[in-house]
């Protein structure tokens, strides 16, 4: 299982609306096939690795991240279908699959074909690589991440602006991999016109992996005139939004809640900047925290987050959980998730 | 050396002009001698664990973390020379003792007196215990540290001043442990006034080890008649500071840099808030920085640092080293130490 996870992430952000599963087929102690959710979300994991064990299937043990589907579609038969085909003997899920058309009904399948189904092994890693599925299936929207990059006393600029560079370049890598990990990356309308992000994933071989970008504006940027004056209300943001996504592959979100729209966006990274990541923390629309520090002291700097509306310290705690941290060259990079 | 390390940490903070030194005599493998500075500093850790070896000294090896002191005072007579007395074979010491009255002669007399001498042994580690001595020193200033109990994003109380509490118990507790290792703690005027913090040691056992308490203030506090109205100057700071610490103990400092003149000093423990900080930081006066994190996110709240004068990124970077990391419950403390 723990193979079929770390297959799961490579579709992370690739396959959307489908969840990224990862499958893992064993037959006599060996792996005989491999298989994980194709970009476009298809073929499935499932079909891949069947496809890579051939007849190796028979009476083999068939480890997925995600209870096979149950429902035919015109791109491809019902995965619990192809299992019984197979011959595979077993069938180990970590995670039931929440889609109604789904939704026990694979298990169901296999079981009445004679195939033994287990459910639950390592059910609660599975929901990492599969959070963008889980949380649409949940809560009808994407997986949200935010990003920091902060100094040690939480400041993402000087005063006078500077923001470039405070964290090093392993940290800016990761940040990058991050980035191919997101169907979509959106900033606030600050970072857009101050800092024109191309938002691009800069690793060699995953140039092809930069998501879409995303612009929290209630205005049409360019009628804005520059960084500080107060631009023309946007009064038609469909209208205007594939307008400005035609110019240069900009789209227009007017607001935290509106991500709910983007069907086709499971993993959503917000980068910032402050009035951003306050938006979204107030609509309680945050699911993960990824804060890279560097072990540097700005004072009197850009605070990372402006105000998200707390009025007592007593509303702050028990809302994050430290899941994971590491070493970036100097720099520090915790990953918190949300507890509730 | 580490069991002798250990012991020089108990009496840091109690032991200023004199080095907290630790003493471990070992004689055929076993530990027949121990001894530590003890408060006030005498008597000397070398002599503490001479009069405890007793007679089994003779032919043994003693680790200290410092060269023994070659210089008599009216309150005891020079370590080297007890040792000599007492028959030691071999002294180990983890540091020369830079003080101009001992700086090597304490290794010369002792090899005189037929005694092998080993310097140099767990120096880096033995500089942490003993950092207020060797920067007095070296700076002829106290060891600063710099703590800041913080939210993620970097916020020390809401935009309505509620700070309490950010951390949890088990990090204030730690909190407190600091306290006892400094001979004084320093807070702002604005942390005095919103706080009034007695900034004793509340922990079991520990009471006794309450630091001096020190207040950064150009003028003096009773004459500001509340916390926002500006008050006047204070014009004479010798004469107002023992007149103000008699009404309730606290003493008045004018600058960060009149830190110098605290010679009873050399552990000071700088508790804030962000403008205290910022003028430590900008007068180039930390050395190490305790940072308690707690898993919560503020947005909008005080920084905790003010403006210290950065103009440019570069000049942040390549001062803080990561020098040790814990969970204390659910926060994290980390601590930095200066590079240079």
């Amino acid at each position: 299982m723990q193979a079929a996870l770390a297959l799961a992430e490579r579709g992370r952000g690739r396959t959307a609306p489908n969840p990224n599963v990862g499958c893992v087929i064993v037959k006599d102690g060996k792996v005989v096939g491999r298989g994980w959710t194709q970009p476009g979300g298809r073929p499935h994991a499932e079909a891949m690795a069947l496809a890579e064990a051939g007849d190796a299937a028979r009476g083999a043990t068939a480890y997925t991240t995600l209870e096979p589907c149950a429902h035919q579609s015109p791109r491809g038969p019902a995965c619990s279908d192809l299992l019984v085909e197979a011959g595979v003997a077993t069938v180990v899920a970590a995670l039931g699959d929440p889609d109604p058309r789904t939704d026990g009904k694979g298990a169901d399948r296999l079981r009445a074909a004679g195939v033994a189904v287990e459910t639950g092994l390592r059910a609660d890693d599975a929901r990492r690589p599969m959070a963008g599925f889980l949380t649409r299936q949940a809560f009808g929207r994407p997986h949200v991440t935010l990003k920091l990059a902060t100094s040690l006393d939480g400041g993402i600029a000087l005063a006078n602006g500077e923001s470039k560079w405070i964290t090093g370049a392993p940290a800016r890598a990761h940040a990058h991999v991050e980035r191919a990990r997101h169907e979509a990356i959106l900033v606030g309308r600050g970072t857009y016109e101050a800092d024109a992000p191309t938002l691009d994933v800069r690793l060699e071989g995953l140039e092809d992996r930069s998501p879409r970008r995303l612009l929290l504006s209630s205005r049409h940027p360019r009628e804005s005139g520059g960084p500080s004056p107060a631009p023309a209300p946007l009064t038609d943001a469909e209208e205007l939004g594939p307008r400005f996504r035609g110019d240069d592959g900009w789209e227009v979100v007017t607001s935290p809640q509106a991500i709910i729209d983007l069907t086709d966006i499971d993993h959503l990274l917000v980068e910032g900047g402050a009035q951003t990541a306050a938006a979204f923390l107030a609509a309680d629309l945050v699911d993960r925290l990824l804060l890279y520090r560097a072990p540097i002291l700005i004072g009197g700097g850009t605070p990372a987050i402006g105000d998200i509306g707390l009025t007592d310290l007593a509303g702050a705690h028990g809302r994050w959980r430290l899941r994971d941290r590491r070493m970036l060259g100097i720099d520090v990079l915790e990953e918190y998730e949300r507890t509730r």
